[in-house]
């Protein structure tokens, strides 16, 4: 059965957790997943507090990325881009990349993946009362 | 190699070709396809003009929608709901499904599918000179 999934307040979405990367201040949400029935690909949005960064990553998954707020440097392997809202990222597999946020404002990206095994979330903790909201 | 395709003049992205949908003035852009690279799933965006409806669709693959711009009532199966942008679709495959523009403002929306099998564009065609702009 479809799923509605509405955006409540300026950066987070109904009936979906958050999550922190503890790291670095950077929280996830997934937005279309498993527990919606989707088996063929997973849709996050990752917000990225001011002059923050993502994690530096280098793995075997692809990545299409959609910026929806901010002013971003993104690492693709040895080349970096600017880019800005409404700009769209191709990020092959095993291509290093990180997403450095350049403004004052939060960097929110919608981020897809292929579907990947069921794991326990190792890098990710529900976000505490303490996690600054976004926005 | 990672590819960067900025959103280019209002809801168009650079160096990504647009198609018409000749029966309802409908258009599309792929923004991540089997041409950067991307074999995991493929992103488009779907322009629908004022008061226009997507095609009317029920197929096996599944798809993961995000609203760009505008208001839109989406049918899922037998039921319906209004949404704007910033909300989330997740459509399961085999859910009949449309989108209707209520406003008369362009409807805009991210669409996301499975990889498919590289075949003919039947259903679509290069948008000629006189196909009318977004936005």
């Amino acid at each position: 059965m479809g799923v509605v999934r509405r955006q409540q307040g300026e950066w987070r979405w109904e009936n979906s957790e958050l999550y922190a990367y503890t790291s670095n201040a950077a929280t996830k949400q997934v937005v279309i997943g498993r527990e919606d029935g989707a088996n063929n690909f997973e849709v996050r949005v990752f917000t990225i507090p001011p002059h923050g960064f993502s994690s530096l990553d280098e793995h075997a998954h692809d990545h299409g990325v959609l910026i929806l707020h901010g002013h971003s440097r993104v690492m693709l392997g040895e080349r970096f881009e600017e880019i800005n809202a409404g700009d769209v990222v191709y990020i092959p597999g095993n291509e290093r990349h990180q997403f450095e946020n350049l403004s004052d404002e939060p960097l929110v990206f919608l981020c897809i993946i292929p579907p990947k095994p069921v794991q326990p979330k190792a890098e990710t903790a529900p976000a505490a009362e303490g996690v600054p909201a976004q926005g």
